[in-house]
């Protein structure tokens, strides 16, 4: 099914895409100022279906690269969101016809947006995680032999780089050391795929569940009912701690913004743990308190302001926000072991099991992918 | 004016470009490695002087980039001698029709042979610079306003890039810490330029002037007089320091190999200054005995072994090496303001105004370029 995208959705696709970014893939509303002058330039845009996509079809994913706290000081231009599918056309010889998006955040599923209007091209209603992740070859199409490369990187001075690497692990270590030196945030598309590995390898949906999620947050506030729980519920995921942020570390090194935050819940708000610590490189990875894990990656952990409901990003945690700590389950397919190894909290550096949404560890599947 | 160059001329165009490197440009044996193989599978080059190229050929440069100190440690092969070219051709969009040598030095003097032989394209006698320098912006083309990208680069696990950027600074930039990444030293092809632009922009005869003096060396050992009075003739230039190396300090950083050595005189053989200390970046950069400046870049600083000639790279210093120190001029384009603004001490951090080879400093260029 297709359907037509226009300026006024761009805001709840924004918001909900940010509560799918499990703390990263960008800011809503940076992301939205993009999109929202991309189509009053351009004229709305077609979304279609990964059942509507001819199996000849040359896909391509268009994101965004770099750590969020930068992103929200480095605003890009519609020119350096387009100069990498354009160089990336030059190198293949051949045109694009779709653009996707390459995780689901608020910045990245509005910048697409963006790319597709500038590029009236057709967006798929799909990405290629259901979530965001912090490195580039974290999607499902590496799992399916998809490679990376030849990817394309722009800056906003009119840089632009095209890699064809061995693997998908070269491209991010080639492009992150480029996107680095760039100033810390790039536009990038890559993945090249035809239609029909986009239907197998792609999370369909994702931007029709984006639009659902942002559009019933504002609903479930306009009819004074909680927005959270409206969330969890479309989520099928579980809220399992509030509280009061009390401590942001946060440090913006090799690319990524990376940190902790510490948040505490009132005696009388809550009769579970005192204090969660979430930790975090771009995306949300673990969710501790004490010896307790709550969930990780690839699972998701999404912090909502207690009363409106809003996500908040990484970059966004503050001081004294009031939040609501949500988790929900990823596509199933990062819950195999080879997904594991590639996303899992050891690859993070954490010496602890995948623990599912509801809590419970899931060690033979670890034990087995690493 | 072209010739054939084949095998049995490499050892002496190795050493005579590893004298013009000026301490850089890679080791000469390491180099007339690959170009021998090259030539032995693919049969001889045909070299062409910058008057015979037609003015519509599309030139490539080829050279090596990276630490020299890892050059040594880390062959390239064939196939990642040709990759860059290929890429860029690809990228281009037509065929190049000939190789040209970026620098002279030891390595990358006989690199674009080995291309040249591989693509089974002609090579032209000339360079960018006349010597050797170690940031890819610093060739007179970048005075002629040839851009260097798009720029392509290779390693030798087969991953490959393409630049296109803003200015010559950029892709030095991007390409260095892409360089960096993939382990220190990268093949490069790049300053896509047309006939009539080579002729203008190169230094011709180059590779015939590096023929000459590798051969000059080898005739004097044979007839028992002095090598190095030989190459310093064939220079025009004067030497001005021998004694013992007797400390070295290096380090490789931000992928150059970067340190000081340090020459003692034995007060028997040498009236002048009892100590010399060489400051080098790659290549060598400056020549001071306490107050006294003998030269310093652009002009050529060249360390020969005091009794065979050979000459020493930056990475080849050692303790206990009896030396000979030689300063040469430079292509007099490199003495123009401008040019000084990009090549000279300043550039590199040495708060010195830029010394002739015979001493002396020329300090109205260098305010009128700083």
């Amino acid at each position: 099914m297709s359907w037509t995208l226009t300026a006024d959705a761009i805001g709840d696709l924004a918001r909900g895409a940010a509560v799918l970014g499990t703390g990263g893939g960008g800011d809503p509303y940076i992301g939205s100022l993009l999109a929202r002058q991309a189509l009053a330039q351009h004229g709305p845009v077609t979304v279609v279906g990964l059942d509507e996509v001819p199996d000849d079809a040359l896909v391509l994913t268009v994101a965004m690269m770099g750590a969020p706290t930068v992103m929200v000081e480095k605003l890009p231009s519609l020119d350096e969101v387009v100069a990498p599918v354009h160089a990336l056309a030059t190198y293949l010889g051949r045109p694009v016809t779709h653009v996707a998006c390459a995780e689901i955040g608020g910045v990245n599923s509005t910048i697409p947006v963006a790319a597709a209007a500038a590029l009236g091209l057709p967006l798929l209603d799909a990405d290629g995680m259901g979530r965001a992740f912090p490195e580039l070859q974290m999607v499902l199409p590496t799992l399916y032999d998809v490679t990376a490369s030849p990817l394309a990187f722009s800056d906003e001075k009119g840089n632009v780089g095209v890699l064809q690497t061995v693997d998908n692990h070269w491209t991010e270590r080639i492009a992150r050391v480029a996107c680095v030196e760039m100033g810390c945030s790039v536009m990038i598309s890559g993945f090249p795929m035809s239609g029909a590995v986009a239907r197998e390898a792609l999370v369909g949906g994702s931007l029709s569940h984006s639009l659902a999620i942002g559009s019933g947050i504002a609903e479930a506030r306009l009819a004074k009912t909680d927005p959270v729980a409206a969330t969890v519920a479309r989520l099928g995921g579980r809220e399992f701690f509030a509280g009061k942020v009390v401590d942001v570390e946060r440090a913006t090194t090799t690319g990524f913004a990376r940190g902790r935050a510490r948040i505490e819940a009132p005696a009388v708000e809550s009769d579970a743990a005192e204090a969660l610590e979430l930790s975090f490189q771009n995306e949300h990875l673990v969710a501790q308190s004490g010896d307790v894990t709550y969930a990780t990656t690839p699972d998701l952990i999404i912090v909502l302001d207690a009363e409106s409901g809003e996500p908040i990003t990484t970059e966004g945690l503050r001081y004294g926000q009031r939040v609501r700590v949500v988790a929900a389950p990823s596509d199933p397919r990062w819950h195999t072991a080879e997904a594991l190894a590639m996303v899992g909290p050891g690859y993070f550096g954490y010496d602890l099991p995948s623990h599912r949404f509801d809590g419970t560890p899931e060690r033979e599947l670890v034990e087995a992918g690493a």
